[in-house]
C-alpha cells in the first residue's frame, strides 16, 4: 500500500483535518502535497457532503442537502516538473470504501448512499417525474451492494471516482466564468439554475488565506460540472486498474480527487447519485512531457478502463427517443432519448412491483449502460439503457407468464418541501 | 436453415423484385408474407440504396445519394393472431451479407462502404467539420472487415439489421406527422433538414396499387428516424442472437427489416454509417399476448442482445462535453458531448497519421462504444466513446514514446458540390 | 462467401460424391483439391459417421456405430508453395451446419447428435458408469440448441470442427505407428482397446486406387487421436474467428477437416461427443515459410481463438481430484481428476431431477469448461469443470431451499447389448 | 472491512503470533476462532513458508526450502452450528497482500515470489526439463505484477487464496493416510515422492499441547494436496466474489486458509509456484444445513466464481498430446498433455529470447488457462494452454516476420545442489 499523502480521520469534518483540502476550482490553491514522478500515493477523500446524510430512513437530509459545499476534494496534489503541455498519467491502483471502518454513520463506513435531489433543491434527470427528495441507502458486502430501500437487487459494484481532474489556469478559469456566465443569463431565475456561478459562501481553498482567499473564493469556479481539466466527470469505468491522461494547465499539474462512489450507472440518473461514499484510492502519478501536443489531447480525460469491471452476459435493454413524453417532437436530442429510454426501464420495473422511485434508484446506483445508439437519424436520436439481469432475484425478462411480483417493502424514503 | 419468405435477386432493382417491399410505413400496406406463430423464416434484404453506391474510389454517389428512396425494406410480415397491445418477440438467429455471392458489384456481396454525406445532401453528426462527401469501401473476409481507404485497421463485424420494426396504426402515423410536421414549421428551410416529410415521389409501397397508393404515399412517413414502433434504431448491439420485442398497433404486426450493417459504431455517426450492405436476416417470430400492458411497454422496442458480440478487452477512451468547439456553453447536451468525444478522438488519430476523414470512418464503422458517462453535471453532460486498441496493426495507447505514424495511403474518396 | 472446393450432396454417400475425401492418414493421399496461398475456400463437411446416426429415440445406432468408418474427412487441400518446415495458416472465417437444408434426416440438417458409446463398442470417459449406449437429439435454432431428450437446457453453441490437420510424412506416420503398437502390445485385448491400429476394412483413401491403395491402407494411421498434425484435438475453441498455425509435414500442406460440432464440452466426454453434424466451414489458407524452426513449433497446433466466443458470466463449478470412486489414490493423474470432477457435475444435476445420463449428455454437449487448476500437489491433481448456469431454465445455484426438481420427461435412448 | 478475527504481525513468526494457527490437517485441532452464521471476518495469512523466502537475486532459498512447514494455516474457524452434512458457504468478500505494508522484506509487502523447486528438494510439474531451483520475484503496483527477474511482462493478478478447507473428520483422515500410505509403498524411495506422509517434524497445531498434540502430529495429514474438504486446491479463480461451498465434517466445520497468491497460471506448474505471498482475506460464512445429502455435494468444493476476474479478449493457445517427449506412447494421459503443453509454449516463448526458465515463470504466474480440450480420442488427450498476448510488450503473435526478441535481463536467479 502507497504512503498517505493525504489523510483524513473519519470523526473530524472536512475543515479540521490535518491537511485541508478544497471545494472550488482555482489556480491559486497552492499544492497540499508535494509528490515525485513516477510515484504511488494513498489520497483518503471525504463523501462529497462531508457528513451531511445519514443511515437513516428519512430523507430530509438529501431535501436539505447543502450544495453550496460540495465536493469536498483530497489535493491538490502537485507532481514534480509537470509543466502546462504535458499529460498528467494516472493510475488507479485501487480504490475502495473507509477501510478498517465498517459500521459507522460516516458515508463510506460500511455504507452508502444514492439521492435523488428536490426539484429547489438541485433537481436532477427525471426531476420533471420525480419532484420531491428520495433517499437509498445501501449496505457493502465485500464488493456487494444490496438496501433496505430497495429489495430483491444486488450487485458487484464498480468503484470509482466521481470527479479527479487537475487545476485551471488562470486563463481557462476565465473562460469558464465567462461561459458560463452567459448562460445563467439566458434564465437567471430558472429552477433548477442553468449553471452555478462562483460562490464565496462555504469555499474551502486549502492553503489560501486572507485576501488571498477572498479574491480567489469570488472567482473560484464551483465543482459540480466536469470540464477541460476532467473534473466531475462521473464516468462508471474509471475503476481499478484504469489509467487516466490528464491535460496540464499549471506547474506541478495539482491533481486533486474525491466525490468517490462504490457504484454507479451510466449517467448518474439519480445525480446524489451513484452510491455514494469517502473512502481511498491509490494512485500512480507520472508525466508525458508535452504530451499535449504529442497526442492532439488539449482538454477533456483520455483514458484506459482498467480489466476487471464487473462482467454480465446477460442485459435488458430498453430504447427511447427524443419526443417528449407531451409528444413534441425535438430535434437528435440524445438526452431526452437517454431520458425516455430510463423512463420505458422505470415502467417496465414497476410491472414486477417495485415503486418508481425504487427502480429510478436502481438505474442510478447499479452498473447499467447507458449508450448513444443513433444520433444521425433526423429528427430522432436513439439511446438505449441496458440492465444487467443478474442483479434481479428475480427472472426479469418478459415472457408469455407475465411479470412476477416482488414486495417492495418499506419503500425509499421521501421527503418534501 | 429456415425457408426464404422473402426472396431478392442480386441482380433485379427492388421493384422488379417477386415480392415488393416498401420505403415508407403505412398501416394500408398490406403483409407480403404471412407465417404462424413460432415459425422461422429467412428474408432476404437489399442494401438501403438499392445498389446505387458502388465498389469504386469515388464519392460521387454517395454526394449524389437518392435520399428520397431510402430504405428499401423487406416485408412486412404478418404474424398469425397477433394483435395491438400484443408483444411481437423476435429472434435475431442469423444475419449476414448475400451468400454465395462473394464478389460481384452489389454491396453485400463480399464488401460494403461507409458514407459521409454532404451538408448539402443529407448531412450527418459532425457536417460542420466535414462538409463534403465522402467514402470507404470495406472488403468482408469472414467476419472481419478491412479498408483499402482507410489502412492499418481491422476488425470484426457486429453485424445487426439498421431498421426493424412494426407497422404503425393510423392514429400513431398521424401523430408523427403532426409532430414531425411541426417541427419542420420551425425552420422549414435548414439545410440539412430538421425532419422529412412525407413524399410521394420515389414510394415504393409494396402491394399498394391506384388510389389507396396514391392517398397512402401523401402520408406514409419517411424511415429515417427510429420510432414508437422501432424502426430505423440503428443499435449496433442487435446482432446474432438477440430477442427483440416491439409494440404491436396493426393486426399481424407487420414487420419489416432492413439497413443491414456489417458493423457499425455506436451512434452511426457518419449517417450512411456503418458498413452498408445486403444480405439475409434469420427471424424466428412468435407474440406475447396483451404483453403491451403486461410489461408496461407502449413504445419503444425492448431487447436483449445476444452473447456472441465480438469482445475486447482494452480500450482507449475520450470524453467530451456540452461546450461548443467555438467555447459556447449549453446545457446538459448529451449529443453535443458525444460529438465533442468523438471529434477529440478524431484529432488523436490524425497523429498517428490517419486523416481526419479516416478517422471520422473508423468512430463510424468499427464497433466503438458510445455512453452517456454524466448527464446531470450542470451544466455540463459528459458522454465517451471506446476505441478498441486491438483493431489497429499499431499500438495507439499514449506514452512518452509519442505516437508510431502510419501510412494513410490513398486516403478516403472526397465529392463536394 | 469463397468458392466450394469441395461440395458434398446430402443424399448421396461419402464413397459416391464428386470428390471423395477419406477417412485415414496417410502421405500418399493425393490431394482432392489445389489452392493459391492467401486464398478463402468452402469446404462442405460430412457427419463423422456419414449418416449412420438417425434423428430417433432409439440408441440402436450409436450402439451399432461402425467405429472403422471414421472420420470422413473433407481433403487434403495442397496449398501452393507449402513446404516441410513451414507453418500453414488457417483462418477459420465461418463454419456452421449444413446451409439451406433445414429439415431433413442427415446431421447437420437441423439438428444433430450427442452419443455415448456403449463399453464394448467405443466406450468413454465415464464408460464404468455408464456402460450401455445412449443418444440426444438436438435442434438447432439459430445459434441455439435444445433436445426433447433432455429438457430445461438451451444454449448458444460453440460451433467448430473437431478435426483438422495436416498429412502426415512417411517418417511420422511411421512413428505413430510404432509407438502406438507398442501400447497396443501392452494389452492387446483390452476393451475399449488402448489405441486403434491401421485398419484395411472400410479405409477410404480418397484418389488412391489399386496397389497403392493397398500398400497404405495397410498403413494409414486411424483419426480418432490428435497427433503431431492436429487431427481430431476436439478443441472446443477452434470457433469462427480462430487462427490456427499447423506444422507442413509434407509438400502442399495436404490440409484435411471434417467432424463438424454444433457445440461441444471442453473434453467432449461423452466422445460421440459433442453435438455431431455435418455442416460447411470456409478458411483462408496461407503459409509462414520456415515458421517451424522461427518459432520452435514442431508439432501440434497453436492457435488464437476467435472473439466471438458464447460469453457467459456465471459459472457453478465442480472439482475433482486423482483418488479412484473406490478410493484408491493415484499419482497426481488429471485425467482422472476431471473424471471426478464430471461425476460431481452429474450427481449434483441428479438432485435436481436429471437423469444422470441426461446429466452427462450435458456435460457433453455445452459449452462447459474443464480446467487443470492443480497439477503439482502430490499426490492430487485437481481438475475442475465449469458449468454456465444461464443455460438452465432453473437456477441450480446452491441455497438453503434446496434443488427445484426439473421432469426430466422421455429420457435420453438407451440400447445394451 | 470486517473485524480481524486471526491477526497476524508481520514482524514475527508464525508460532509467535497472538493466535497460532497450524500446518496440518487434523480434527483434534481446536477451533482458533469461533464465529456466529451470517458473519463476516478478516483474517490475516502468512505466507506459505514462513518467511523463509527473501527478496533477492539468489534462488538459494528455494533451493533449501523448508518443505516440512507448510503450509501454515490461519484457523481453524469454527462456525456456530454448522454440524456434519452441512455444507459451508464461503464469501470470498476480499483478499489481498498485507495492507499498509509496501516495501518490506516479508513476501506480501509489496511483493511475492513465484519458485521452481530442485527435483531433490520438492520437484514440480516439468521437473524432468528443470532439475534446479529458481526463483523470480515479482513487485506489485496496485493489481499489476512486475519482475526484475522476467522483463517484458506485466499482467493484472488473479489474487486468491491456494488453500482454503474445512477440518477431517477421524474418519476421514484415517482413509487420506492408508489411501496415501499405500501409494507411497509402491515406490518408497521416488526423489521427489510420490506422497508426503505425516510427519511430526515441524507440525504446528494451533492449541493442542502435550499428549494430544503427540498424538495428532503421528497421524495428522501433510496439507499439500487437495482432498474431500478442499484443501490446497490451488485453483486460480477462487478470487474476490467468489462463493464456495464446502463440506462439513467436523461440528463447526472448523474453516482454514493461507497460501495466498497473487496470481497464479492454472495448474500452478512452478509448484512454489503462483506469486506466493502473505496478506488479508475477508470472508463471509454461513452454512446450508443438510446440504451435502440436499445437493449430492460429499467431497471437494463447489464454487461460483465472481465476476471481476481479469479480462483478456486475445490469446495464444499452444495444445499437446500424450506422447513423452521421448515418443512414447502413453494411454489418455491429460497430466502429460498439459506437460507438453506447456513445453510447447515455453520452447515457442524462447524464440522471442526468453530463458527456458523466465518462460516457465511467465506460465507459472501469469493468469494463463489450461484446459482439458480432448480426453476420449484413443489414445491421446489432447490438453490446452492459453497466454494472454495482452501481458507481453512486445506482439508475440506468429507471423511471416518471425519473432521480435526482448532482452533477457539477468534472468532468474539459478541454485543447483
Amino acid at each position: 500500500m502507497p504512503d498517505v499523502v493525504f489523510p483524513l480521520d473519519s470523526t473530524k469534518r472536512f475543515t479540521e483535518q490535518q491537511i485541508v483540502g478544497h471545494n472550488r476550482w482555482h489556480p491559486d490553491i497552492p499544492a497540499a502535497v508535494h509528490v515525485a514522478r513516477d510515484s504511488s500515493v494513498r489520497v483518503h477523500c471525504r463523501e462529497w457532503f462531508d457528513g451531511a446524510i445519514h443511515d437513516d430512513d428519512s430523507a430530509d437530509d438529501i431535501r436539505d442537502a447543502p450544495l453550496s459545499t460540495v465536493h469536498v476534494l483530497s489535493g491538490p496534489i502537485a507532481v514534480e516538473g509537470a509543466k502546462p503541455g504535458d499529460l498528467l498519467v494516472v493510475d488507479i491502483l485501487d480504490v475502495g470504501p473507509i477501510p478498517q471502518e465498517d459500521s459507522a454513520p460516516l458515508a463510506g463506513q460500511g455504507w452508502g448512499y444514492t439521492g435523488i435531489f428536490a426539484t429547489r433543491n438541485g433537481g436532477g434527470f427525471l426531476t420533471e417525474q420525480f419532484p420531491d427528495a428520495y433517499k437509498a441507502v445501501w449496505d457493502f458486502r465485500g464488493q456487494t451492494a444490496t438496501s433496505r430501500h430497495v429489495p430483491g437487487v444486488s450487485f458487484t459494484g464498480i468503484v470509482h471516482p466521481g470527479l479527479m481532474g487537475t487545476a485551471p489556469s488562470h486563463d481557462l478559469l476565465g473562460r469558464w466564468n465567462s461561459r458560463e456566465a452567459a448562460l445563467i443569463a439566458t434564465d437567471p431565475d430558472r429552477v433548477p439554475p442553468l449553471a452555478l456561478p462562483p460562490l464565496p459562501q462555504d469555499a474551502i481553498l486549502g492553503g489560501l488565506t486572507g485576501e488571498a482567499f477572498t479574491r480567489a473564493a469570488a472567482e473560484a469556479a464551483r465543482t459540480a460540472p466536469p470540464r477541460e481539466n476532467g473534473g466531475n466527470q462521473d464516468i462508471k469505468n474509471l475503476t481499478k486498474g484504469s489509467r487516466v491522461f490528464y491535460p496540464v494547465y499549471v506547474d506541478g499539474a495539482n491533481l486533486s480527487v474525491g466525490d468517490l462512489h462504490f457504484s454507479q450507472g451510466d449517467g448518474e440518473i439519480t445525480f446524489c447519485g451513484a452510491i455514494e461514499m469517502g473512502g481511498f484510492i491509490d494512485l500512480h502519478l507520472d508525466v508525458i512531457p508535452g504530451g499535449m501536443d504529442l497526442y492532439g489531447v488539449h482538454e477533456n480525460a483520455v483514458f484506459m478502463p482498467g480489466n476487471t469491471d464487473p462482467q454480465h452476459s446477460q442485459w435488458l435493454a430498453f430504447s427511447g427517443t427524443s419526443v417528449t413524453l407531451d409528444g413534441e417532437q425535438r430535434y437528435l436530442d440524445s438526452h431526452l432519448a437517454y431520458q425516455r429510454a430510463c423512463l420505458h426501464a422505470i415502467d417496465y420495473l414497476t410491472t414486477f412491483g417495485y415503486t418508481p422511485e425504487q427502480a429510478y434508484m436502481i438505474l442510478g446506483a447499479a452498473p447499467i449502460e447507458g449508450r448513444l445508439s443513433g444520433v444521425v437519424d433526423i429528427p430522432n436520436s436513439c439511446a438505449t439503457v441496458y440492465l444487467p439481469t443478474a442483479i434481479f432475484d428475480v427472472d426479469i425478462r418478459p415472457s408469455a407468464a407475465g411479470p412476477t411480483r416482488i414486495d417492495p417493502g418499506q419503500g425509499v424514503p421521501r421527503s418534501g418541501f
